[in-house]
């Protein structure tokens, strides 16, 4: 028996997980962001830099926190030359590359204030709202080791999330600093290699602090933790195995407290025997001085010894921008947004290159993810833009026509096409117009030809109509919304119809 | 003998081969050159869509011409569940994947005009302006197969030509259809499977055309061509063997004429036993009417049968944009752009995904290969930009004062930063102004603060006195590069200095 021939095998069209395809309101929200936070960095004297999407592997380094996949979090390949390339996690990494190339020459002016946005990619387990490609918006400054550098980033954080519509008290810059964490890891008798993972595990107690009641937080701190409530219910996270009267000091440093001078006093009480808890205090005073004589209050700009900032590069302050709305997701569910970015300070990212200290600070915005809560939140604008002026297709032989007043639309400034789909039907050329949110068509049979005459229907007025007419016909009548006029007007009075509705488009 | 513990190995700060980092006047070029080819597509009607960096293999397909690597000019790696993912090579198969998705569906609306910017990635060896990541600026029709489709893609991308300031004959669309080629192919008997390969190298030298002169490509139809120029002189490229009465067909429809009814009358007559050369030359006799009623003369848009493209999917009209400009490169050689864009119909394309024929024509610039060409013409403003006004550090212990002018001035819309340097020495910091291209710099020392004054430094008035100073030493005191004012004026009088010199950032 001959087989039979087999039909060529469909292809399936999908995306791998955790990739998107954007639309036209999402596009436009992006460039919108991306524009206003550009704006900002530039006002600050930050210029713009690119690198390309993909590095060496050993330049990027390996900073990415809890890596639960083989090959740890990156998307890799290798070159013809067998070295191996990989496509960037975030911006950071890159710039210390960029940086560690050019220092000591002409091509870099130190210190230097740079900011560039970009897709990064994790090769991660995608969840909701967890893409493998996003966008991020990073500005640093290289080749400074002073607070003030740090304060103006924060500074800078909190005047972007104003730049893009985010009030004052729905979003707080919170700053810490790493040596302040090690001061109270020091305090407790957590030093050296031995404690490692105990440490790991006090640090993220302490990031908890923002989910967490203090008493929670304890029991991490403590033995451990129930997450059903009480023993026996739920999963079970093991603690630290501080002793209490070490919990107490752990809680007492980290304690959320509005005024920054309360904050700082806390600090240096415990940590007075720790020298590089001391150096994170007095950093932390430094910061919180210059950022408050620039009028930057705690509404703004807040110290708060309990952030943590997974990335282990950070080397001295950390910040961390909070939104501090809720909205409901779409099952009616309240939605914390938490993080929307967050920084800090690197000296020893670029130093790997250099083998000299190469003081460093930055922060990164997630646009992905603050576009989300944006949108959530109704703070971007997502209407659909209005549509080209549709130049249907009457009679088949007089495309060339068509496409002539298509063309003198078009020379005008004015959004315009010629209905390129099967013409047979006006019904269905009416119908994309309005499915594309046309604001008028264009329409000339033979007999308009003749009189040299075209018909404009307005579609917007045409559907304010048709929500009218049953309460009150006269009106429809006074304004109509398809009326003639000879060709030579067409642009003319294209214009008086999009001016009418005010049609602008982006 | 114990070892000595070896140093760290320092790590080297390198790009891979054929990537590149991008400077400030290279970014600003590429967002002007965007928003302008964005302008001139959305006034044609087409919407803005995103996809990823990478999708499955499989739906990108093998589309690459002249693969010379192993994994055919893809950057490719394998997903957690064992399938191919592959980082897109061009804007097109990508488009294809997403139409596919998502036919037949309320969420396109068909006919489809989308545009999309982005990078694209091949796997190729690098050379000189030859890169393994750059710029895309694509258009695309789905769902029409009119060729007043093709017609409006042509007249976009003369538009666009224009659009970034190229001169209405320093760049032409040249038009050709493939259906015509496979007519000049089986005019001289070389269909089916068998002249795979021969209907190759004919292409190869039509492709030619646009190099050599029609003798040289005569050899490359027949026996071959050295190209010492003579016998037994530099390399020899294998030719295709044809008679010379074969070559004189494709001589005589290939060959460049200005006006499109030569080039149409020509192919007519050759191709008149071709069933699919009449079809190929009747689509390209409509698209020149359309575009010749739309006023588009040869002098944009021009029918040239000698056309090729690479890419294997196009199944009808294709198009080229080309430079006709020539420059020369840093060596005084002269350098011939060529083509920077091109296109063309790939019915083929997203019917992969479907089982059903979709129309589809498009159209995709080489932002980054045009952004070089008008560098090299200086048609790009590449000057670097004025830096911000810098806040000198005169006294350390008084920062907090310095960084509240920097906020005045921030607030003031003032691009400005504070010296975030090693502020010991006024010399270093006035050079670091310099170097930033700053138009004036502020300086406060402790005599000033007692006066409640501070000093402005205009820096370009500066460098104008210090030119002019040999021969007028009175002009240079009339207009003080260097004055006081009253803290109270230090918007005002740095906004008198910016306007004076008329500096705006961008």
């Amino acid at each position: 028996m001959a087989e039979k021939p087999k039909k060529p095998q469909k292809l399936k069209a999908r995306l791998p997980r955790g990739l998107e395809d954007r639309d036209p309101a999402a596009i436009r929200a992006t460039r919108e962001m991306v524009e206003k936070i550009r704006a900002v960095y530039e006002l600050y004297g930050f210029e713009p830099v690119e690198t390309p999407a993909m590095e060496y592997t050993d330049a990027l380094g390996k900073f990415l926190p809890d890596q639960d996949r083989p090959n740890e979090g990156v998307f890799s390949f290798q070159d013809d030359d067998e070295q191996w390339i990989s496509l960037r996690y975030d911006l950071t990494a890159p710039l210390a590359r960029y940086v560690g190339e050019r220092y000591g020459t002409d091509g870099l002016v130190l210190p230097y204030r740079s900011y560039r946005v970009g897709y990064v990619f994790r090769n991660e387990k995608p969840g909701p709202g967890r893409f493998r490609q996003f966008m991020q918006f990073d500005a640093d400054t290289v080749g400074s080791a002073t607070p003030a550098a740090d304060a103006e980033i924060c500074m800078m954080a909190a005047d972007t999330m104003e730049a893009l519509g985010i009030a004052r008290g729905s979003y707080v810059v919170k700053v810490n600093n790493r040596k302040v964490l090690d001061g109270v890891l020091e305090a407790i008798g957590l030093g050296g290699d031995e404690n490692a993972a105990r440490r790991l595990t006090v640090l993220r107690a302490i990031d908890k602090l923002d989910k967490f009641s203090a008493d929670e937080v304890r029991k991490l701190l403590g033995p451990g933790r129930w997450d059903g409530g009480e023993e026996g219910k739920g999963d079970f996270t093991k603690g630290a195995n501080l002793s209490p009267a070490e919990a107490d000091v752990v809680l007492a440093i980290t304690k959320p407290r509005d005024d920054w001078k309360d904050a700082i006093a806390a600090a240096e009480t415990y940590l007075a025997k720790s020298e590089i808890g001391q150096a994170g205090v007095s950093e932390l005073e430094e910061i919180a001085k210059l950022v408050t004589a620039s009028g930057y209050g705690a509404d703004r700009i807040k110290i708060d010894p309990s952030v943590v900032r997974g990335l282990e590069y950070y080397t001295g302050p950390v910040y961390e921008v909070e939104l501090l709305l809720e909205t409901k997701d779409e099952k009616g569910r309240p939605v914390r947004f938490g993080s929307v970015g967050g920084g800090g300070r690197y000296d020893g990212l670029v130093s790997r290159f250099r083998g000299e200290p190469v003081p460093a600070t930055g922060f990164s915005i997630g646009v992905s993810r603050l576009q989300a809560a944006l949108t959530l939140l109704g703070k971007l604008d997502t209407r659909p833009e209005f549509g080209p002026v549709v130049v249907t297709v009457f009679d088949r032989d007089r495309v060339a026509d068509y496409q002539k007043m298509v063309a003198s639309l078009r020379a005008a400034g004015i959004r315009a096409e010629l209905y390129l789909g099967n013409p047979k039907n006006m019904g269905n050329q009416l119908k994309y117009a309005d499915r594309r949110n046309s604001p008028c068509v264009i329409i000339q049979g033979s007999d308009e030809k003749a009189r040299g005459e075209l018909q404009i229907k307005d579609l917007i007025e045409g559907a304010k109509a048709a929500a009218a007419i049953a309460s009150n016909q006269e009106w429809r009548e006074s304004r109509p919304a398809q009326f003639s006029c000879s060709e030579a007007d067409l642009v003319a009075k294209v214009r008086e119809v999009l001016g009418r509705h005010d049609v602008k488009w982006g």
